[in-house]
This record gives C-alpha cells, sequence and structure tokens, in this order.
C-alpha cells in the first residue's frame, strides 16, 4: 500500500521543511500525493517538488483531512494545535518539535538506535503506520545535538556502555530555523562593511562571534533548554536516566552543521582501536580521522551529508599517560548536518519506517 | 630606576606586537627609551608611539645591546636565535613563544597566579630585573588557552583544590596571528559574495566553518600541540603534574578572543555561590553571569578587554540532582582576549613585575 500513501509537510517554506522536500526527493519516498503547508502569510508561494511546482497551502485542520503522514516542523506551539486533532481522524505526525518529546505516551525516536520505540516489527522491520482503531500515531523527532551526541555514543554505548558524558556544542545557525541563518550573514556582511552590527534575532551579535545558546535558562539549574533536552532526551532514547550528561549548548557563526566535543566515561574498559571499530560499524557514522594530515570533521565536511563525522578519537588524557593502554575516558569531537541528521533526515528515517 | 630602563618589542608589526605597544601607552610603562624591532621585511615602516612616529628596525643580535628589556613575539625560531644571546649582553626577555616554556631553569608566568616563579620579591614587590652576575633573564609568557583557563581556574584551585578538568576550547584566528584574522575576513567576504572559498593559511576553509587546531597531532596520543601545551603548562604554572587534564581545542570563526568551556572536578566540594564568590575576588575576573537575562561571556565582550570574563557558573549536572548542594563538580565558560590576556599584557605585566 506504501505508494498509495498521502503524506503532508506542515512548515514547508522553512529552513527544515525545505530540508525535508530536498530528502524526500533524494529517496524518493513512496507517497501517492504530497501537500506543502505553512502558515496564512506562505501560502501561495510555489515550490518546486519532483519536476512539478506545489502551491503552499495554508495548515488548517481541514487541510490535515485525508493525510496519512504528516511531518511537522512549524514549531512547538503549532503542534500542540494540530497534532492531536489530526491523529483523531486517522493522520499520524512525526513532529521536529519539543512539543511531545517528554510524554510519556509518545516514541522519541533515532531509526539506527531505538526503532523498537515504534512498537513491533513485521517481517520487513515494518512498524505500524496508525493505531489499531485507526488513529494516528505521534511520534517525536528528538533535538539536533541530542541525535548527533547519540549517533556517536550509541555504538559506544552498546559496545562498552556509558556512566558519564560531558558534552559542548558549537551550534550552527540552522537550529533557530532560516531567521538564524540570514541574521548570520547580515550581520557579518555588515561589520565586514565596517557598519554597526545589532542583533535583531539572536540575544547577541552574531558577526565573528558566539554566545550560550538562546534558550531561557534555569535559575535554580543554571541550565538552558537546550542543554535540558539533550539530557532529558538522551535518557528516553536510551531508556536510562542513569548516565550523568554534563552539557554546554553554545551557539557558533556557523550555517547549518552542529559540532560536538564529547569525553564520555564508559562502564568496561576499552582501547581506541576498539572504539573507533564500534564507530565504524555502525550506520549513519563515518569516521574522519587522520591524525597525520590533521584532517577532522568540520561542519562545511558534515554539510549536506546523512552521516554524522566523528574524529579526534583519543583517549582522555586526564586519565593516564599511556595512550595505548584500554581505559574508560575518551574524547571525540562530532559533527552532523543540523538540517539533515538533526532534523528533516531523522523525521524522514522515521516515516520509512511506517510505510 | 625605572624611568631610565630602555626597551624593545621584537615582533612589533605582528597582532600581538601591536597590542604590545597599545597597552605599553595605555598603562603608561616606564621607559626611557623603546625599539621597534621586525623582521628585514617590515623595516621602515612606520608606528606611531605615545604621539611620535617610530621607525621599525631589523631585529639584529646589535640591536638588542643596551636593551634593559625585549618583549619577544616573533615566533619560537626567532626567540631561540636571539633571547639566549641578548642575555649574555644583559637584556631580559619576555618570550611570548613556546621556545623555552617548558625549559626546567625558564619561569613561565602568570602574574596573579604564580609571580613567585619570578624569585623573591623586594618590599614593593618587585623582582630582580636582571641576574646576579649582570645577565638578562629568560622569562616565558604562557600559551594563550592556558593563561584564560587558569585565570577561571586558580580561583578554584586556591579555595578548594582542582582534581580534573576537562576543557573545549573555541579558538579565535588572532592566535595565529594578523596572516589568521585575515584569511578568516577574507575567506568570510568571499563566501557571501558567492566566490569559491579556499584555505590558503589554515589547512580547512575558515567562512562560517570551525576545525580542529592547527597544530600537529601527535600520533601516539591523539592531542596536538596546542593541546599538549594546555596540559603541560598548567602542571607547571601550578607546580602540580597530578591534575589530570583533557582538553579539545578548536578554532572558530571569531576574531580575536577565545572561548573555552570548562568541566572542573574539585577536592573539596563548594557551593555554586562559594565558587562564583571565589572567582569575582580573583583579580583579573569579572563574572558575566545573569541566567535571567541570558547574559553570558562572548567573545566580542572579551574583546579589548584585560579582564577574562566567567559565566554559566552551575553545578555539573552529570552528577546528581540538586543544584543547591555543595558538589565536586562545576561547568563554566569562559571568555579572554587573546591578544591581551592571553599574550601581550600577561607579557607586559609580567615586565611590570621587574621594574
Amino acid at each position: 500500500m506504501s505508494k498509495h500513501v498521502s503524506i503532508a509537510v506542515a512548515g514547508a517554506t522553512g529552513a527544515v521543511g525545505r530540508e525535508m522536500l530536498e530528502i524526500l526527493e533524494q529517496r524518493r519516498f513512496p507517497h501517492s500525493s504530497i501537500r506543502l503547508l505553512a502558515s496564512e502569510r506562505s501560502a501561495g508561494q510555489k515550490i518546486a517538488y519532483r519536476g512539478e511546482m506545489h502551491a503552499v497551502q495554508t495548515l488548517t485542520h481541514d487541510a490535515l483531512k485525508g493525510v496519512d503522514i504528516a511531518l511537522f516542523s512549524a514549531g512547538g506551539s503549532i503542534s500542540k494545535e494540530f497534532c492531536r486533532q489530526a491523529a483523531g481522524h486517522g493522520c499520524t505526525t512525526v513532529d521536529n518539535s519539543s512539543a511531545f518529546r517528554m510524554d510519556r505516551d509518545i516514541p522519541l525516536v533515532v531509526p539506527e538506535i531505538n526503532p523498537e520505540a515504534l512498537g513491533p516489527a513485521d517481517a520487513r522491520g515494518m512498524r505500524a503506520m496508525k493505531n489499531a482503531d485507526g488513529t494516528g500515531r505521534i511520534i517525536a523527532n528528538p533535538n539536533c545535538s541530542t541525535i548527533i551526541l547519540l549517533m556517536a555514543l550509541t555504538p559506544l554505548r552498546n559496545a562498552f556502555g556509558v556512566e558519564r558524558v560531558i558534552v559542548s556544542t558549537y551550534q550552527a545557525a540552522s537550529g533557530a530555523g532560516a531567521k538564524g541563518i540570514d541574521e548570520l550573514e547580515q550581520l557579518t556582511r555588515a561589520d565586514l562593511a565596517g557598519q554597526e552590527v545589532r542583533a535583531k534575532f539572536f540575544h547577541e551579535p552574531y558577526a565573528f562571534n558566539l554566545f550560550s545558546h538562546n534558550t531561557a535558562v534555569d535559575p535554580q539549574t543554571g541550565l538552558n533548554v537546550e542543554e535540558t533536552k539533550v539530557i532529558k532526551e538522551t535518557h528516553k532514547i536510551w531508556g536510562d536516566d542513569t548516565v550523568g550528561i554534563s552539557a554546554t549548548c553554545i551557539r557558533v557563526p556557523v550555517r547549518r552543521a552542529h559540532a560536538e566535543s564529547v569525553n564520555v566515561t564508559l562502564k568496561k574498559p576499552a582501547t581506541t582501536e576498539q572504539v573507533r571499530d564500534a564507530l565504524a560499524r555502525f550506520p549513519g557514522v563515518s569516521i574522519v580521522d587522520d591524525r597525520a594530515a590533521n584532517r577532522f570533521p568540520t561542519p562545511l565536511k558534515a554539510s549536506g551529508k546523512d552521516d554524522c563525522l566523528v574524529g579526534r578519537i583519543r583517549p582522555d588524557a586526564s586519565r593516564g599517560k599511556d595512550p595505548g593502554a584500554a581505559t574508560l575516558g575518551f574524547d571525540l569531537f562530532v559533527c552532523g548536518d543540523q538540517l539533515r541528521k538533526g532534523a528533516a533526515l531523522n523525521a524522514i528515517q522515521i516515516a520509512e519506517l511506517l510505510v
């Protein structure tokens, strides 16, 4: 039946929405029809998809009727307004916002990591597209920083166990959408022209500057919302809230791929070769780790790529001086495309498990 | 006698050299004469200093004769060629290169942290400008990332002890000199104009991109030279090689101030307030830590400032869930001007302890 699936992209004119359309096209996602939905302001825009121009329609409850799977990337409040009601008339949503991620009854899924969260698989590995009573499902797509972190850490968790993680991020503008990228470019252009640089979209100037993540900071814990997402979503995806996680989330002047500096404490000691092998075998991970040539992951290398790139794989120097011995501590540097594996690609991989 | 000290700046046309001249002027450093020295290629250039134009002279052994204190920032090989010979005829050098930092007989000094490494102080806190036999001294200025890290960690070490440090850096172009800043600006300008972007000075493209530090990577440890400097220089400055240090050094598209995400394990538990108080009392540190307004240190805020800015002060979330309890683990975010406290200012503060 997969060729008869009707799909929709809600938030089709945003940075993630456009990436979703590109990936649906590249991966020849099987569907009979597609609706491009966005806010009233964007309605009427024409977007090319599979060789035809499609007019963007206003996202309404009616526009989701008859849709089997809707990919949502229009912000948490939009998801809250539409997804549950759409489920009532049989529309399954894969939601890229944070609206439902921590809800107990909502699966939070990275297909390479926890596809079982989608329920039992059939003989072909497919999961139920709708609930037994015909209502639609809601499936949450994790936060971009979480996905990229866990793509690098899950192979180590599977092989050696993970006790503790200390991560510092270098996050791209795209995480804040097209407006984030626009502000980065506009302020940088103004700065190079010697003009006054004033932040509009972000809370700090973005030209040749970096700053603590633009989400609210909890007055008690001192953690911002992004850091809290990384911690809580990791616990949910791994089904283990005993893993200790420290996260520091920083926005850097890069367009669309996140980098993360990761210090991990394993439960069982491993050698660098064993860690590298575990990473190399994991689907969706590519090793970029050439010490002699000083070639390691960068946001630019990760941009437009499906795989997360992992390099700088080495024993944690704080633990001892013999780099050949098996040890519990490792340092890694990971880069992943925020718009692809961090958002659109992961959502479409989830949808692929349903059709 | 301080007004009769003759000084020289070797590498006067470089990014650090120019910053040295600005700081000597701002701080009214006491001297009777100044020589601006650089490579033959730069000789003859005119530089304004204290309202007069000074011609840059070629750095030669003769040019250092009669100089009491020379501030060197012309690269390690130049320092090796000149500093020891200059010492022979009474010229003391404060060397910003890595040439002598790890030499056993050479003090490696951050004035706020280990002025005692310069020898016994007189009643006014001054240290000997020359050796007892009239020869000059060689004093090493630490690596920029090390200085900025230790400005944030030393107050915690003094109050609570430091067991282990995990640091990820966000390093500015200026660490690679004026050519580094030029490449960042040129490539960014080309990128914004839609032109092809090709790295010349660095090993990776720098426009809207970041990359592992541009120093060689040890094939055995996997650490690059910058990371090894942070570890070894910290051990030397603190006089304690039992502190465990993991460093990941990353170059980011920022002009002239470094940022560092620091996870520290103390020896004695502390509360967030105690940590903040210890930092606030330390000379050369300013707290920028407004959770409600999301205002924290940024490279732009640190640029041109003498103080290192510390914020995001919070308990390490990997260790437990009560943010009010005393704990051994803390996370911090530090920014410091690489050209000032990371290089020129620290060197001049050292010289000030000698005159």
